[in-house]
Parts: structure tokens; C-alpha cells; sequence
């Protein structure tokens, strides 16, 4: 249990657990796991994603339960608890940290958990998915400036830009069930949206987003990904810096707040089963407001994991 | 007088008063009072909005007085000047706080001005309301992120998240011709959101402002108050985060400036008859962005007071 | 437990507790509690202290457990857990809020604890020092820019300008046995200086601590303070600005953080009942810089706290 | 050459030149060439523009070359270089300082080169367009929150809301082929205004531009400025100062980043002779937001020079 | 009279002027004038001095009126008020500016009132010493990391680093009795160093204070000026830059506030005819630190200035 | 050549290299070559040190090149010049990376250059040692809160608390002619601590410094190194984090940068063949106050490195 009772605590008190939920070590028991992964190793610029997790617990005691659209309450409908960090056993070296990951979220899965994981940059949701498509190929809404669908960089296959690469490579996602939104900026190279068209994924550039509009983003989303089980994977810096300054690669011109929180409740009632928040970088922050659209935008996706586990029960 | 000729003036110059307005402590000889409410014993969160005012006074020197879409000059149409900040004598106990505020304000409306208030948190909205409204119920346009119609809470009627309950309790605003517009956000209670529908308060949430726009928002306001007297409170946290972090509970997806210049422009004509705008908290602020929404958005509003009391002449 | 295993622990990771401690909400079968007292009701200044258990908590986790001076570790002393912080029914009542902090730290003293207290402003050491001197009046060392031995401030008797007027008023300190260290700054009135003075406090201003040095401050309170139970109360602005900006009446000229823990250490030996640190305002700080000094001289209290609780055993 | 291989070269790394080009202090041999024009003494509010060159390049190592929407690669195209900061010999003195730039500038044009610089606060666009348009008048695309067509201030005609006035009368710009685009606030003076409108200026104020639309302002200014000669200067305080808090002069309601690279990217195929991109100030920015935003716009115009440049060939 | 009871005042409220002191535009009747200098356009690296005035004030309430080491209180020995900011009449041209200075000092000289100035850049100092060494040189206490007697820079004469080597000029102090005081840091050339020493100056740098301490540095000082009119004239950035990171020029390596205090406060009885605090650069600061360290040093420095208001009487 | 002509340069002006030297590439012709090493993948706590070599070289145009005490003249004494970074390879593998830094020093070294370098986090120093070291193990002043002398952490050997074990294990320095000046901190193991003295270093903790003062830690740190060939290690973290609270593991109570420059200067004279300053991350930094003391400090070591090449000459 947390020191908190939610309803009447007070948004400033008590110890920073995700969402005010209690802490909950072990995930058997809980419908939805919330979990820290506090790693940066993979990242090729402004690094200080380490620090996501405590800032994100921190800026979520301002979210609450029932919402505001929907009238629906995430925390009425699952048993939901923050786990814990990753314990990571060697830091420094990206592939033992990677199997900590992946190890650490086959665990969740297997007591029947949905993961939702705040990183960490984004290279953490490649040893995430080895974890939750290791039986079958998952379906993946990937919200993001960047396709993350690069090659090795510096030698290195594992780093922030490559995750959905390696997934495929991997067999843990399906990128014919794969769409990719938001992407925008210039690159020197064009092998990582060369490599999302060919390998099938649909990949939604900003300027596209802008031209067709928030609702035919989400019906293109749904039409992709279908019925199967699917993955959910935010990278802040989908957001524009202004709204996401804390963030390694920050990029201009790209969502708001208010259309990323319409895109994702646009996808209530999918088969989730498991989504991400990454690239929460706390030392590039400023009064909280990267934290808390970070925090603000996990309870909407908990939101949609609530839904997914009371249409299972 | 202030130290300042306002047209020769440098605008990083010279004692800081609210739009560089002379300090008139006497209301008497005025049409518009603009009056400092530092205050933030009723916040329920992050506090600091007893800082507002004197920051708000310091950002107002950017503005200026001619508006570039009407060609109006408020300063040409009214007497307008600072009457300086409400005295306390109590801080450290709410009511005696409330009544120190009512006190203040009654001068104001007793000595023929129209007050324009700049808090402080919402919990001075109520005291001068009491003011304002003593005679009869006025209308209320609501600009907000929240309800503010909450009840009690930590045993207190006080606090900023309930000051518009009190105000139907003691018959100084009328539900009926109340319009409360922006409200957004998770709440671990529905409490406020029942009583403004109960009590008859048109409710219109973020995502209805934005499904309907913000020219038909500002019809829908004017055909909700009407035609008696109205008043005007503008919490900060109705504009997003990002254009407003210095604030005590902030909440992502609000209004632009743009959207919220607009939304205040098409409130002209109006029987104004007070107005505030309040949770500016500086301390939370970074590089004057929130003061400097506030004042912009107090010299906006004065052109609606400005002209009333054009009209009225 | 925590999700953490100290030795191994990465540093930003992880739930925050403080020190990395486990949270343990119940007192009984520890030797010293530390909690946390998120109130800052009674400041004349600026707020922000009710921030302050929390950002002391996340930046205890740099704080370490073998002394360098000393060799002392103070986890193998004393059994040491973070209670979590003091529930408030009636924040808004500073009546009741008092009452709410006797009754926790009550709670504690009861279980055989020693308690070590993260402010909040400093009020709340009157309704601590209730609890911890409830059946004899207390010695106390109090390191602080001001006295705090006002008298009422706009007609309230528990601002964070009276704790110790109102601590000697209730017979739960003994001003004979109270030394005051690093006072400074100017006054509006002098009944503050001349309440401690009168009542037989020994009051080293700044000007005199610098005169004597450190080592002859410390043996002077050794001197005062004798043999019998002794409270420590730290707060913050004891620290000159530039090592702790981050709190609510800066004063200029004060205690290097160097000074600071070269004082404290010298106090070991005391037989102290229980400690504060109080006053770390994180809305004013930056960088961390005032949390890290918080924490790390609760670091050094704690070590003065297993000190006695060694001794005892 | 630089320190850095552009492809493989880590982002935070290496000597900051503009878009980690070479620094080529000669503008012979390049087609394009980025200059830096440290000088804020013509602002009139907040100083700090003169710090804008180095942040902007720094900023700048996180734009890269190939174009997301048009695949087209500026440095594929064009020989681009930073030829270093203008020299300035009595920075005290504005008349003197302009000299300085016009030499400078007019060096950059008599290699063939396009200039494009980066201010420095607006008074820099004047003596810049002597040089470019020292042989005729050129028609301006300015992108601005206000006209900068005021008569002199506080006996200056230099000053940074002037240059355009200056232009006009020195016959380097034609004002029947000027549009000026996103203009608001208030003034104290039309007379700015005023000369926009009665030298044949179009002006845009934004909220024309709101209700027309970014792609319908596009047509308009390309329908100005015809076939001939243009110079585009962007202001950055033309965006709203979410995104923009680091300048001189902001005004609330400004355009969005997303804006203004559509509204740049629509030029496209115009035959630009020269840009400038001003009133980045530092010291008032955070997060690197605005020099950010401003480095990524300098990369948007340079698609538009060097699609011109490889027009020419 | 300003909206300002000071004793029962709260810190945060009110109009900000220095020390909570009453607006006074006329100086007859005043003892002690404070005066803001807003420019900054004599700086040679960062500006926003300009700034300093506004910030100095909002900061300098948080000081008060009863001196803790004498008991003495300036308010009780003087009558003090603040007489506003120099109004410019031409910003842009350095001359002027320096005319418009030395005008509005020569008002508060010839109404018998000793003016206490916060600038604003340190070339401020030279227009002020020729109002107040008018009718004959006076000696000057210089507390600076430069001593700022280098001349013309990019052909200026009025640069902030050169303003005691035109008042030595202008025969309006007597280099004789000038002590500069704190003096450190590289420099590219030696003529400011060695026009202070040629001209008779006693230059004791920062190593040479470090070595023979404070109290022997007073003694110095007091055995150059002597018996006659002395002005003192404070650069914050004398300061170390951690207490004092808002200037234009920091070098490391300065005095603390405290050895600051102590220097100040050991020239009480000196016969003081002026004073100034000058390079305050908001824009660079950061948590207030330099605002209060320079409004706290202001309060120390009217205190010396009351003194001999009252030995005068 | 630079852009820049140093002495009547303007320090916000031009590409920023190390203290406004030219670009050289080619250590070649140089006596001293100033590299960054913009790597942190050693930290086990907060990362960011990659910023910092830009950083420092921002800062450092505000150095300048008399020094106030001794009037040598680095620049006038040695041929010095920025070699720009090390060029990393793959920046994700610490070994590689640790490669890539000893070959950049070892091209150095062969030219015959003295590097003096700027990390970076502290790890760096190892490969740099490698490379300075190769043919007999070098003497080391060691200026630190930490000795660096741990073992692997997480598995690895290379990490930033580990530089100097490693370096006596590769036979580069000679433990016995190395002296540890600053340390302090708890740790969670002594045996980073024990190894230093087990391996014969001469460990000066900082309550040791504070004992015998900083004339004393520099008789005995010579005493240590003696007359042959000595590299000294800079690591910000040395100073107090209110001087540098731009850094990784910050520990209050540390030398002020007045102690520091007293310490540095008073090792002019020994054979030095290299040095480092470390771990200023810029992220954390606030006003540069951090990147500002390190550009300064470089300067003062740079000048021990020039008046060893002119004692050669």
C-alpha cells in the first residue's frame, strides 16, 4: 500500500508512485502494471531519460480517475499498481540492459498483467516487446517524430532510433499492422522511412496528419492495425517542443496536447496489450510541463487498458 | 500620477503598475479600478498566486493601448487607473481574507468604478462577487479549466475550487445566466460538474469548444447571459499549460492565447460589471509567459469594460 | 520494502523514499522515523515548502551511508524508515493542521521512534515539539537566520515566525537550555529578539558566529544545551542564498553548507530526542541546489540521531 | 572545413558553426552564405539578441539536410558555408554599426553569393538590404509582430521597429511589392501602421491571417511580390511566445511553428535574393526552445535559397 | 505616499518600490533620494542592466528597517524615498543618455537630498559624479572585480569600463582618494590597471584582500578617503557569481555577501555624499539571488548614508 | 584563424572555441592542444557531461589572457590552439569509445603538444593517461570529491568512478607520486577509498583541506608529485555545487572557486604534461555559472601548461 488515500489526499503529499497507486512489487493480482524503465543508454544526442520515471510519478499525483469525456474511471474498472523500476545489473552495457528489460516485462505478462511501461528513451521498447509479441507478432500505433526504424548507428543496433527495426527483425511486431504518426524533420539519411514503407508499415508524416485531420488519423490507425492484439508506443517528442522541451531530440511542428489526447482516446476499444510513454528527458524540462503531459497522456492510454481488461472480464 | 509618460515611456521603465496606469489609490474619479487580490490561502495545490499581481503589474508594461482589430483606446474611453492591492488583516485565516476582499471591492463598485481584479487564486472570486453582486445576481462568463462549483473540501467552503457554488449559495451570481467555458480534466469526483448542471449553469467542456469552435462558443456565452449585468472570470488555467505553466493545478489540451484573445473579443457590448482574472502563480512561471498572458488578457478585457463605460456615457 | 536494494541501487532510480529507505508507515520496530510534513499554511512570505518533503525525498537518493570523517553508518546503527508524510484533514486550519502534526509525531515518540521531520514551513515544529516534549520540556539547538519567537502576525499564533514563543509558552521546550544559531538580517520590530533574550535563550547572531568561529559556536551550544533531551531544528535559510535559494525569507550573509556540516557534526554525543529540517521551498529553487543540502544535512542529523540511538542500546 | 563529418558526426559534438557547415570566413566559392550579426542596440524593450548567432548555431546541430516533405537536400544543392560573425568596430554607435553590416553584406553579394543572416535584433534588416539591394529595389516578404515601419524613437532612425520605414526611403525595398504577414498588438501610435498601408504595403495582421488561413497567405504573398527579386525576413517574435519566449518584443496570439513552416514552404520557387531570420534573445529563452525554432526555420529558408540557387544553375 | 503600511505590510504586496519606501518624484523634502538608472547601453559583453531596477525593487522588500548588528534604523534617522527611474530622452545615443543622468542627479544634489542610485551599467556612475562632484572632486570607495578606468572601447569614451577614468577627467573625483576594492580576473591589456595606479589610485585586488582580510581592507579604505565627501560606488559583480550570476562581466573568484556586509557596515561615519549599485542583469540571474544581494546591500548602504544624515543634524 | 580578432573582439561575438582560439586541427606547430572529449557514457548517475566542451567554449570567450597576479600571458608564452573533439566511432560501447579517446592523445602527444582537455564525464581520464603516460607512469594531482579509485560497477571497469584505479593498474600513473585533494561525501563502500591508500596515494579528504588550509594542501601536494613529470585532473565536482551545480554527483560542502584558483596557482612551476577539468554537464547548469568556473579554471591551468613551455623553451 501507498501512504495515500487518494480521493481526500492532497496532489503534493505523500511518496511519488505512479498515479498515486499503491506500490505493488509483484504484478500478480493487477490487471494493469505500471513500471519505470530508467535507461538513456541508447541515446545518440541529449541524453537524461534516466530520469523519466521519478519525474513522471512525480507530475501524476495531478491526474485523477474519472473522465471528463467518457465519465469512465481506469482505476473502478482494473486493479492497477506501479511495480517499480527495472532493476538494471549492468548499465553500461546495452545488451545486458536490454535483457533486464525484456526480462523484467515477461514477468508482467506472465501474471497476466498489461504492461504500461514510462521510459527511458526509446530503444526500451524493443527488449519491451520481445516481452509482450513473444508468442505471436503484435499489432504497433507508434506515435513519434521519428520512424525509429534506423539501422546500427555508431555500431550500435540497439540505440533509441532502431527499436521498431530490431521488432521487426525479431518477429515481435507485424509492420503490416503497423502505423507510424507524426513523423516529421529532416534526416541525413533516408534509410529509417525507407526502411518503415518497405518492410509495409503505414507511415503518417506530420504534414499528412495536418492535411487529413485528428479523426481520419485515428480511422487510418484503426484500419491498419485491425482486430489482433496491439501495442501502443508514445514518444513524447511527438509533441511539439513547446508542449515537450524535456526530450532528447526535440523536433518543431508537431502535435499539441489537445490533438494528442483526441488521437488517443480515438483508439478506445482496441485489443491493447501493452503501451509505452518514452523520452521524458527531466533535465531539458521546465516547470513540469513535459512530466505532466507525459503523466497526463498515461492515464488516457490507461484509460484505453482499463477498457481493453473490463471488455475481457 | 506614476513616474511614467506613457506614449515617451521605455517599457522596462519606471515603477511597475498595472498597464502603466497612475497609482490611484482613491477609486473615486475612476470608471475602471484595476485592483491586485494577492492571495493564495484557498489553493488546493501548488500555491504562489499571492505573487500574481505584482508580476502581472511588472508583464503589463508590454502592453499598449491602441487594439490593432477595433482601433479602440481604452485609456481614451475610461479612467482607468491601480488602486493598488487589497490590505489584509488576517492572511492566515480564509474568511477573515474573504472579508477584507469584499471590503475592498465594495469601495470600488460604492465609489461608481468598475473593478477589474487580477488574483490571487480563484477563491477571491466569491468576495468580490460579494461585492459586485451585492445589489442583485449577476450573469457569469467562467473561462476555466475547472468548475470552481466544488463544495467543502478539507473542511473547508473556501478554498479556489468552490468559489462559484457560494456565490448561487448567497444569490450573488445567477446560474441561469451562468456560461462556463473550457472545462476539462480528470476529478476523482463529479460533485462540481453535478451542481453546475443542477443548478442550471450552461457547461461547455474543452472537447465541446472545440467540437463547435470558438465563434459559436462566444454565441452560445452571449445568448446564456443575455442582456442584465454580467461578470467576467478568467482562471489562467483555461489556456494550455505550455502558454500558461505558472499556475496552481494545470491541466493539459487548453486554449491558445489566440483562441482565448478571440473568445474575449467577441464578448464586446456586454453589460460588464466587474471582471477578474486570477492563478497566475509566478513561481512556476519561466520567462514572464504566463504574466504576460495574464496582462495581455486583462488589457483585453478592459477593452470590454472600456466599452461599456463608453456605452454607458 | 522498496523497490530498491540500496548498495547496488542506481541513484535516480527507483520509487523515492527517503534515503532510499524502505516506507514504512508504521513507526513501531523502528529506532528513527523519518517523515515528512507537507505544510506550508503558516509562511508570511513566499510558499512553497508543502513541496518540500517531496524534493527532498528525490534528492536524498544521492546521499550515501558510510561517513567520510566518522566511518559512521548510520543504517547499521539504527533501524531507520520513511513513514511517509502527515495526513491533513483540514488543510486550510491551522488549528487543525497543528493537531493533525502532534498526532502523527505522537504516534511516533509513542512507538520509541526518534522522529527526524522534512518541512514544511517552520510552524511545524511547535506541534512537533509538542509531541516529542509532551512530558518535560526539551533543550534545543536551533540553527536559523531568524528567532521565530514573534508573537501573532496578523492575528495568527502559529506562523512560522512563532514556533518557539509558543514551544516555551507550552512547557515543551526550556528557553534556559535553547540556543539559537545564525541569526541575521533586519527587523520590522525587535519582540522577536527581545522574547529570546527575555526568556533566557542564548541567541548567537551571525555577526558573532562568524566572530568566534564554528568550533567555539559549537561548544557554546553544547554549553547551553547540557545533558539532558535535546531537539535539533534546521531550517534552511540558516544557509546563506546561495546554497539554499530555494525557500520563503532569503536572508544574505548566512551559514556555508561547509559550516553548516562542520556545526552539526559537532554536536554528536547529544542526547537528542528528535530533529527537523525545515523550509525548503522547491518552487524557488534550482538545480536541486537547496534539496541536495536539505538531504545531505539530514544525512548528517541522522548520523547524530543513530549516534544516540547506539548509545542507548 | 569544421571538425565534423556531417553524416556520422554526434549532434552535441564538435565546434558549433551554423547547421555544422564549415566555417569558410571568404564567401567566395559558396552559393549561399550564413552569417551571424551579433547587434541588439537598436531594440527599444528587453536586450539580448546579440547573443542570438552563437545560440542559434548551436541549436542548429540537430537540423540535418533532407527535406521530409520535398526530399530535397540544401546542401546537395548549394555550397553553403558560415562565414563567421559581421566585425563590428564601435559597437556603441548605431550609425556606425550599420556601416559595418552594409560592408559585410555587401562583401557576401559581390562574391554571388545569397546571404542569409541571423540577427541580432531587426534593426540589422535595414543595413543588410543595402546591401542586397543596393542595385534595385527588391520586393520583401516580412514575417513579423509588428510592421517595423515606425519613424524614428527617442531621436533614433535605426532603431529595431524602423528598418522597413528606412528601406522604403533608402529605395532598396519596394513597398508595392511588400507584404508583411502576422502582425498584432496593440500600439500607442498608428503610424507605423499607417506607413505600411500609405507606401502600398500589404499587411497581413494576424487575425487575417486566422480567418483566411496559412495556404490562402501564402497566395497572397506570392501574388505581392510578383516574379522579381525578394528578401525574406523573419521575425521570430512573428510566433506566438510559447514558442518563442526568447525575444525582445512578445506579443500573445502569434503563429505556431507548425504555421510557419507551411507558410515558408509555400515560397518555394520564388527568386529570393537574400533572408534573415532576427530577434532571438537568449537570455530570455528556455530549453533552448526558441533558438531551436529559429535554427529550424534558417534550415526551412534554406531550402527556399537553394532550391533558388539550383534554379539558377 | 505609496498603498504600503510598512510594518504590518505583507513582503509580496503592494506596488514594488525600493524598500517599500513611498513614490516621492520631487526630492525636496527627501534626505536620501533612491533612484533607478535603467540603461544599459554602455555594456561590452551581455546586457539587461537595464532591468536591474524593477527587479532591485521587487526584491527589496523582502528587506526591513532595524540594522540587526547596530540597531540603528535609516528610516527613523531620514527621510527616504524613492524618486523614480531617470527618464530618457534618447536610448539609443550614449551622450544624451549621460546628460539625462547627470540632469536628474543635479535635481536631487540642489534639493539638498544624497542620492542612492541602482543602475543600470556602471557607466552610469561617471554622469552621477558630475552631479554630485559638481563643485569639487569628492574621494570614492570603488567595490568591483574591474576597475573600470580603461579607455575609449570601439571608440567609445562612455563604455561601462571607463567611467572613473573620466570622472578623474572631469575633476570630479580625486584619484587620490580613490580605493578600488575586490579587483581580479585576466584582461587583455593592462591600461585600465595601470591608469588606476599612475593617476595615485590604491588598487587592492581580490588576492591582496584574501590576504590581509576585511577589517584590514576597511582600515585601507577608510585611510584613502579620509575626512572629506566620498560616493561609493558597488558593482555587484564584486560578488562571487554565485552570489551574484545576474551581471554582465562575472568573474569568479569574488567576495561573498558576507565579507560584502562586513566591508560595508566598516565604513559607517564616513561623510558620504552618494552611492551607487550598479550591474544587476536580470535576464541572467536566477531564484532573485543578485536582485536581493543588491536590494540587501542598498539596505546597508542607506544605512551609512542615514548615519550621516544624522550626524549632519 | 578563427573568426575573430582577439583583443578587440567582442566575447559574445564569433564560433566559440576554447578561450577564442583558432580552429586547429593539427596539433602539429602547437605547445598546448586544447580538446573536448563530449562523452559521459561512464556516469552512474546524472549524464549530460557530453554537453560539456560546447559549453566551455561558450563560457570561455569571457576569459581573457593577463593574469591579475603574476602578469604572465599564456598566449604571448605558448602556441595554443583548439584541436576540436575527439571523433567517437561507437559511441555506444565504452571500450571502443575509451579508444577512441587514448588515439586523439596519442596523436597529440606525438606532435609534441601538451593536451589539456575538457570532459566530458570523469572516465575520460583514463584513455587520456593512456595516452599521456605510455612510456613511464606520470605523477598526478588529483582535485576531486571522489578518489575515482573504485572497482567495477554494474559490471564495468571503465565507468567514471574508476579512471585512476585502472591507471595504476595500466602502469600509467605512479600511485605513489599522486596526491587526492577535495574528497568528501558518504559512500555506500569503502573501497575506492581504501584502495588509494592501500596503493600508496596521499588522500587529502576536504575536511582535511578545511584543517590545514589551502597554503598547506599545496606544500603537501607538491611534496607528493615532486619534480618529475605530472598530469593534474580537474573534476568540477571538486567545487562546492553551489559553484557548480552543473555536474553529475554533486556533494555540498566543497572548495569555493577562490580556494580553487588559490590551489591551481599554487602549482606553477611543476613538469606538467597534461590536464583535464571533467564532469561539467550543462543540463543541470543554471546561468553558466558551472561552465563559466570551468572555462576559468582551464585558463588558470593553462597557464601552469604555458609556464611549463616556456621553462622548456
Amino acid at each position: 500500500m501507498t501512504d495515500q488515500d487518494a480521493p481526500a489526499a492532497l496532489r503534493f503529499s505523500g511518496i511519488a508512485t505512479f498515479m498515486m497507486r499503491p506500490f505493488e512489487p509483484d504484478p500478480n493480482g493487477l490487471d494493469i502494471a505500471i513500471a519505470g524503465v530508467p535507461y538513456d543508454g541508447g541515446v545518440t544526442n541529449r541524453p537524461g531519460a534516466r530520469h523519466g520515471p521519478r519525474e513522471i510519478r512525480n507530475a501524476s499525483s495531478m491526474t485523477r480517475s474519472i473522465h471528463p469525456l467518457t465519465g469512465l474511471d481506469p482505476y473502478a474498472l482494473a486493479r492497477v499498481g506501479d511495480v517499480g523500476d527495472v532493476p538494471f545489473s549492468a548499465i553500461h552495457d546495452i545488451d545486458a540492459a536490454n535483457d533486464d528489460i525484456t526480462a523484467f516485462f515477461h514477468r508482467i505478462v506472465s501474471a497476466g498483467a498489461i504492461p504500461l511501461a514510462a521510459g527511458g528513451d526509446h530503444s526500451v521498447s524493443f527488449p519491451i516487446l520481445r516481452a509482450v509479441g513473444a508468442n505471436r507478432p503484435v499489432g504497433l500505433i507508434h506515435i513519434d517524430a521519428h520512424t525509429d526504424t534506423w539501422d546500427a548507428f555508431h555500431g550500435s543496433k540497439f540505440h533509441h532510433g532502431a527499436p521498431f527495426r530490431r521488432a521487426v527483425e525479431a518477429g515481435v511486431i507485424d509492420p503490416k499492422r503497423t502505423v507510424q504518426i507524426g513523423i516529421r524533420g529532416a534526416q541525413n539519411f533516408t534509410d529509417g522511412w525507407d526502411y518503415s514503407h518497405e518492410s509495409g508499415m503505414r507511415v503518417l508524416f506530420m504534414h499528412e496528419v495536418e492535411e487529413i485531420g485528428i479523426d481520419a488519423t485515428i480511422a487510418e490507425a484503426r484500419r491498419v492495425v485491425g482486430e489482433g492484439p496491439v501495442y501502443l508506443s508514445f514518444d513524447i517528442d511527438a509533441l511539439d517542443p513547446v508542449h515537450a522541451p524535456g526530450t532528447g531530440t526535440p523536433e518543431i511542428g508537431g502535435l499539441t496536447t489537445r490533438e494528442a489526447q483526441r488521437l488517443v482516446r480515438g483508439l478506445q476499444g482496441l485489443d491493447f496489450v501493452g503501451a509505452d510513454l518514452v523520452e521524458v528527458s527531466p533535465p531539458f524540462d521546465h516547470a513540469q510541463i513535459t512530466a505532466l503531459a507525459g503523466a497526463t497522456l498515461m492515464y488516457e492510454i490507461l484509460c484505453l487498458l482499463a477498457g481493453r481488461v473490463a471488455a475481457r472480464k
